[in-house]
């Protein structure tokens, strides 16, 4: 168990003592548990619909403080079976399935004879590829002729899936008994106002596009979640190699450490060689969906020229992803060439990757995009294998100084079009969004998008408010995206520190999945989400009481908030202390409010003696009353 | 030079080795300049007024790119005299005077003959502090008998001084020419739409109490700078030893470090034992304005008990640390008696430290706050020495649970009254604010604070926009005080990543500093400050050509920027690479935009023959027109 696949010399970075100390490090960060807490799940209709979620356990509150009972707390869990410590973990094997009942049930698939792309059987055969290759593919399923199998067209013809019924107890974040539930009534900018999230209600949300389950029938293995405005906001890590390092191991470590932290989606971006050997391997160990840009790939298959590209490798790229078990695919098939020279006065461009690619593909061919002209064939792939879309934007802006300009607001409104015209195969879609934008033009991107898109659920990078702090731009995106999720956006993509630096590693990786929680979280809590405050309040209250632990177990980085508290109290007799590490032994603020709360209790007691539920309130209220007729000196010497 | 004052034994840290390798960074970081940087002056309508900007350099665009000339890019400097050259820097000595001809031309003080607060003569007798005490502590300055020097006294009298004069040209941000000055029309929220900051505008602005200029007699080294909404939004840094921790020489290095990474404010919030001797170290080596919250060291005297606490006791602190040189104190004369009732219900009470202190005063007493019954004699204090208000929030939010609550905003109530009574005495005020409030209710803040207290300067701390992330904090709070500073917030007060959990080390410090310049330029950008998006423009225009070394020079922190660089491409030649570290060479978009532009330019001269300066737009429209003209095929084959 915990076995990391083995590297081929090729692959092994040039230190070799610090790579078998980093894949030691990989080996434990991969099944090592939360503190406090273990993975329960709760179960659907069927004994099949078993839904995770990682309890944490906290401690009673202190005696002195009233002594009573705290519940655990329930969190939303993407770190799949790595934390359960009843399943067997073993990268070469896999996970285990989740869905392959469903779709078997569904009766609406294939498996086919083996690979359907010529690419997937040239690597297959390819006896270099041999050593790196994952062992156990398996020969991946496909609609049967006529048939759709996407989530959307289940939906629109009022099935509720398996999939529908375990997000739905998924984003209801079940609470125990006990447990604070306040929280203030959002503001959601005319999303639905939701108390709880029923299957139905899933499947309504799907079937009118306001939704998306990413869910290949040929990634069984992934945990059911949803994207959309009227869900908790999810948010999406990149990891992927390039032409100038990171091997497979590093890949799947970088996957299973940012699942860990709590990403809902991966996209694998790699532009390196054994692109498709490094996703299988993915894949085969992703608890949740996995995202692509196969530009990428296809332009690797015609040496980085994309003069040369053509339908017939993408089209050929698109199965083979598809068939390895893709659930999104990012296309960008909204650069259209009269939208290319929009861009020649900007500041810096076309940024994107794949907006480039395809801009120059226009240029060099004088032709339309051959995603947009080919779109209707990109469909029916997508709905055979239940592909979603993720539209993408080609044409975002890479700067502050071009925000909301022409070029970018025109291809948007090209992506609504092609938004409509996937909803008519009933393939899913989201639509991606910028990128570099001011904090007072966002909502300008959210507004538009929800409107020329019908409320497909956008899914934004950032956006980045200012330009001027490379090394922090997790920083300066969480900014834009914290708001533009509260304004509607479903998904975020994080940005790492190393945007427009280098390549993350592990630390960067984690620092940009924290900082996008947090933009996230902020999110609900902004749209007022069901449920969303009662982390926050459970937290607020272990701070409150000096419960230490109970503080650091609750965060989102038990680790580091227990390792900064460490640094100036390192003793552990401290972590107990009715004192905190800012103001030392003799002064606490905490401490104080205790006394001040005490005193509004004695004073309710000696105020009123009406019912035991009310009588602080009661007391206050005798309070103010006294205070009105003493001349507004409250409180007369006794 | 750049010596570091001797520690006495007891300061000094447990591990004398670290700490020795500690004074030594220390030492280096006192004077480093920053890559391409230097410091120039602008000089004002007289010869001493000398405005310092940071002037960063920047090297041609690459010939094949057009190479054509990058003019330097002048930013605002806070660092003081430690990044001149020119100027000897000892920290024994303190800082030469920046405002000691100006004080004394206005002949509206006298020097007095020595300390006239008790605390301050007993100190300066005790022979244990003679060891840690600053050498050169002259004779403080005081109004003469019925003269009022605050510089909104002599605002109302029409009388603009060489402060407001130097605050003009350091908030215009004057650019060389050739520097690209386009930037987005911002959203202000009704504060006022500017092009250039004149002296009589800063006047204005003072005079009305919309803005403040914290500058005591006793702080002449402090360059002078302006806190409000139609100005750049300013950051304070905290810093301050406890009763855990930390010795003078770290407090000075933390002051040091926090103002060469931009903090516009420096508030001490030392609660430990050499209080006193600690911040005349502070205030002597400081460029910037320093505040306190004098009921801290009030709480020292009557050894850490409040009840013990009097006004006497308060007022001499107030002269104490006034004769030292204190910018701005924070005074929490908004907690009064019966708004103290109101946080029995709230999940985590008061945090405030001021605020608890003074509760349990109240509590104690049964009397109303005594900073409330004696405000008019604070004032006469405050008005002799030109200090400014800070009006605390001992009231403010501990937790998302408690924001805009009836405590909360009661005690704002309050701090409107107050700052008219203060306004009387021509005092400057600013406002405090919170806290922990989630997004969609920070704006109710702003607006509630912009209508009660006249638009007198907001200072916020963050808002944190959820509990859940400590160890993260910084970030938390960035979103709200990004949000917070768009609306109206003239200073936000930075969070660091210890915040709940330990005392910030430099590492600390400069996180939240960085994490602080972007939400406070976030918020410039936003509100469309003039000239606030040069730096954007620059950064973005050497990121599009390559100008790797440009890119880390104009960043907040070039230090990190060029190491996360060089993390995943360490050779030199890399930083003229024409590709970026996450594509590699083979492939890169930004590559492709200029085929891009190349391409639109071609197309350009082709299509049209007019003016050389619209070619690129005329070729454009041509394009357009014959796009239609062709049934939306724009591009023919040849």
């Amino acid at each position: 168990m915990n076995q990391l696949t083995n590297l081929s010399p090729a692959d092994a970075p040039t230190d070799y003592v610090q790579a078998t100390a980093q894949h030691e490090q990989d080996a434990k960060d991969l099944t090592r548990i939360l503190p406090a807490s273990r993975k329960v799940y709760i179960q659907g209709s069927r004994s099949d619909i078993q839904v995770p979620f990682r309890e944490i356990a906290l401690t009673d509150t202190p005696t002195g403080l009233g002594g009573e009972h705290n519940p655990p707390v329930m969190v939303y869990d993407t770190s799949g079976v790595y934390t359960d410590p009843n399943i067997q973990i073993d990268l070469n094997q896999g996970l285990p399935s989740v869905r392959q009942t469903w779709i078997e049930e569904r009766q609406d698939t294939d498996v086919l004879s083996g690979l359907t792309s010529t690419f997937g059987q040239e690597r297959l055969k390819d006896i270099r590829t041999a050593e790196i290759r994952f062992a156990h593919i398996q020969n991946p399923r496909r609609a049967k002729t006529g048939k759709n199998v996407t989530q959307m067209h289940y939906a629109k013809q009022g099935i509720i899936t398996p999939e529908m019924e375990y997000i739905a107890i998924r984003e209801n974040q079940r609470q125990r008994e006990g447990v604070d539930m306040r929280q203030h009534a959002g503001q959601n900018f005319g999303a639905k106002n939701l108390t709880e999230i029923t299957p139905e209600f899933v499947r309504q949300e799907v079937a009118e596009g306001r939704a998306i389950i990413p869910a290949n029938i040929n990634h069984p293995e992934c945990e059911p979640m949803i994207i959309g405005r009227n869900f908790l906001v999810k948010i999406n890590a990149n990891i992927g190699n390039s032409a100038l390092g990171s091997s497979i191991d590093e890949e799947v470590a970088k996957m299973t450490w940012a699942t860990r932290w709590g990403a809902d989606t991966i996209m694998d971006l790699s532009t390196g060689k054994n692109i498709h050997e490094t996703r299988e391997w993915i894949i085969r160990n992703s608890p949740v969906p996995i995202g692509t840009v196969p530009i990428y790939q296809a332009l690797e298959k015609v040496n980085g020229v994309a003069e040369d590209l053509n339908w017939e490798i993408f089209k050929d790229t698109l199965i083979e992803q598809a068939e390895q078990g893709v659930d999104y695919f990012t296309i960008h098939a909204g650069v259209l060439l009269r939208y290319v020279p929009m861009t020649a006065n900007r500041l810096t461009g076309i940024v994107s990757r794949g907006g480039s690619i395809m801009a120059q593909w226009c240029l060099a061919h004088h032709q339309e995009n051959f995603l947009y002209t080919h779109f209707d064939e990109i469909c029916e792939i997508m709905k055979a294998y239940d592909v979603s879309f993720s539209l993408g934007d080609g044409l975002r802006p890479g700067c502050i100084q071009d925000a909301n300009d022409e070029a970018q607001f025109s291809e948007l409104k090209t992506l609504g079009e092609l938004t409509h015209r996937a909803w008519e195969h009933d393939v899913q879609v989201m639509i991606e969004g910028p990128g570099h934008v001011p904090m007072h033009m966002v909502k300008e991107n959210m507004d538009l998008q929800l409107e020329v898109c019908k409320e497909a659920p956008f899914y934004t990078l950032g956006p980045l408010t200012t330009d001027i702090a490379p090394g922090y731009d997790h920083i300066t995106s969480a900014i834009g995206a914290a708001m533009i999720g509260w304004y509607g956006t479903a998904m975020l993509c994080y940005v790492t520190p190393k945007e427009h630096l280098g390549l993350p590693n592990k630390k960067d990786v984690k620092d940009g999945i924290i900082t996008y929680k947090i933009a996230a979280h902020a999110a609900d809590l902004a749209k007022g989400h069901p449920g969303a405050q009662a982390r926050d309040n459970a937290l607020s209250k272990a701070r409150f009481e000096f419960r230490w632990e109970d503080q650091f177990n609750l965060a989102l980085d038990p680790d580091t908030a227990r390792s900064m508290h460490d640094e100036t109290m390192p003793k552990e007799a401290h972590k107990s202390a009715h004192f905190c590490s800012m103001c030392g032994p003799k002064f606490c603020s905490m401490k104080i409010t205790q006394n001040v709360r005490d005193y509004a209790q004695n004073l309710s007691h000696a105020a009123s003696s009406t019912s035991e539920d009310s009588e602080v309130e009661a007391g206050l209220k005798a309070m103010k009353t006294a205070y009105h007729e003493n001349g507004q000196k409250l409180y007369q010497k006794v």
